[in-house]
């Protein structure tokens, strides 16, 4: 089977990526800015690398309640190795878990207006991803604290212009305001930044490794037994 | 089931990591800083900083021949979500993919001295976990980079010491040299700012994270068929 | 969090599934026996019982070739548990690769006729799950033998006339034709006995398991290092 | 790179098991007896396909407390696919939650006496896998059962011998009663039917497939919700 590949490639005992030399990078670079280069096979611009450190930040941990953070607990007490607890943690973001920012990324880019997406989503009882929030009924301060930072570093923010229609339309069409959250205001400035929609669960992923990684190790050092259910979180109803 | 923690905590519709604001951390600070306070809950010095973004892009791309590449590729190929591709990547990593960062910070945090740790090993015919290179016979230039970098930053370097001593050991005892190696360095690295050897395999997945999502986007994006053998790879000898 | 359950419970120091002591299933039943119990909540017909062997049997090994056979072998290569091997398997498995079964099931209790079910797929370009095969143009044997078993074993074959008539829609519609394939036959028999479609991957992998466990030993046993692809294996094309 | 078999290969169209027609098989076999075909290579007799069945059976699912039972449901309800939950649920097993069955089988298949394994394994401070229940304080009837199975198919039951004899020991030295619990019968009688103690683990995640497919099933029919926890099930110790 042939492997085809743009990334990388070995020389004479050195490795480059997207042509440069790894040592390079090692020397010059943050590991934010190298992770442009990675995947997108383009150097950022200084404002880029930054509102990438705010986008990972934004999503570095949000307790230890998300499925992405306690299963890792559960495998690791089971009696496994670190890098199957991590899996585990991949395994437990999903389509309601993460999912959002994808999903938002596609429907920002759309060519279809805002007032089109939303009578669409709502003819079909659809949920509309990246925005609403069970406690941020105005704004979600998290994802203002975003975009204040992508226009303090003078992002043209196109994508945010959209998202903005489509708050107001669904406030027009469904009489409630749901304000576009966190999750929203990741994919709004992924898209900005030139990303593939199909990235928005992989960032995800990445930026919440360090609290996967916390987790674990407070799991592996403070825990001494292995993580059934007790009685009482049960009821039986067949 | 009760589940404690020390990481995190929301209170009046705010999330708390470690006592700061997860706010504020948007706006002030790095994902590698952040990291730092999610992990071992201490604020990085700068100097810190700069030498964890030097590890992570040492480690954050070796080519796609390596499982936790190509892995991901293949389960992509297959018809899956991308969280689930990434999963399977942080499963190829073990042991012999990555495992010799943790292995080697148990041993350089051993209380044995150079001498006994050598010693030890050969007696058992055990590999020395950060020594040796396929094609670096004499010095690995990555790891050397990065050992580099430590001392123009200014670390104190008590465990590169050991590592230097054991590099010693290895050819007085062995008649031959297997010098420090990328892995070998990683985990000297770490284990001077603090970390848990138990995290040798967590930040190998971190650090090849965006490796792991170029891969999978252009697989998505270059490639049609799913993933099987062709029969020419296939060597049948029942 | 709470959990509820109909599937099982203990009492006065014994297990029961779906009612039933363990003790006695254990004394008295087959595991394809005991399957359907658990699954479905109702024990099985003697022709129930030989039918679901045919078809584990059917699926239980097609090869090196496929993802779930050699992907298990890559980790385990890299050094990890047997268990981290096997999920490495079922994520192998996807869309493309037994993912026919149960988008063909869906298919076969859509309430549409075999005309409309053909022409809508044909008019979006999409392929017709568990229909077609790359060697047998005319009859799938494999799927042959299957349907004879249930034919032998006096089932009624309802789903079964669907999908003949989805092969003769297709013939009229395409000018081609595309004999029902193993997963068409699988789907079949599972919507026969009653099983909810979101349970096609899961008997595939079920199946499959004693394949991923022998592609796993003869690993283990035979093969001395880590999967790394070769140089002649990788194509740069940067 | 070369991917070497025994397993399978493919002529003239037709797919054959350790030299046997897959055609052939799904006509004549049960399940459970192919799996000795690919696993072993060798056909089983009448008696070693009825115990593989009871040992199987005894396995099937032990309730929702479980990390392999709730795993799965946890990452369904985040919106994956049923084969990522089912990887899940192989994470799930490990070292505490199934992996006493592959240590029993090394250690009843080492060469060393019963007396010494106790001693070894008191002075280490180490648990004797296979032994021992919270509840079953003199007998686990669920062992008792499959033992029963054993000796009433007329096996010789060599290993059986041995974990008497440790059971002895435990009571002699440890001045307790630890009596051979389930998974100490199941390692006895894979280890009598010449399974490679590697297995033990995988027979596990075989025998618990249908119980870990139940819970997801039910899963994504009772509930609507993804699995976060409450506030009440956690406790901030910051």
């Amino acid at each position: 089977m042939k492997w085809k590949t743009k990334i990388s490639f070995d020389k004479d005992g050195e490795h480059y990526i997207r042509g440069k030399s790894l040592i390079g990078l090692i020397e010059k670079y943050s590991f934010v800015w190298a992770l442009f280069l990675v995947i997108l096979g383009q150097e950022p611009s200084d404002k880029e690398e930054k509102l990438m450190n705010a986008i990972l930040v934004s999503a570095i941990d949000h307790g230890i309640s998300t499925p992405s953070a306690y299963v890792p607990r559960i495998v690791i007490s089971s009696g496994n190795d670190v890098n199957a607890a991590i899996a585990s943690g991949a395994l437990a973001v999903g389509e309601r878990h993460g999912g959002a920012i994808e999903k938002a990324m596609r429907m920002f880019k759309n060519e279809k207006d805002a007032s089109s997406v939303v009578s669409e989503a709502l003819s079909k009882n659809e949920i509309l991803p990246g925005f609403g929030h069970k406690i941020y009924k105005e704004k979600d301060p998290r994802a203002q604290a975003l975009l204040k930072k992508a226009k303090d570093l003078g992002f043209d923010l196109i994508f945010a212009d959209k998202a903005v229609k489509i708050e107001e339309e669904i406030r027009k069409q469904k009489g409630k305001k749901l304000p576009l959250n966190i999750d929203g205001a990741i994919a709004v400035l992924l898209c900005e930044m030139g990303f593939d929609s199909k990235t928005g669960k992989a960032f995800f992923i990445l930026a919440r490794m360090p609290s996967m990684i916390a987790n674990i190790i407070e799991e592996m050092n403070e825990e001494k037994t292995y993580r059934r259910l007790n009685e009482e979180d049960v009821e039986y109803g067949g």
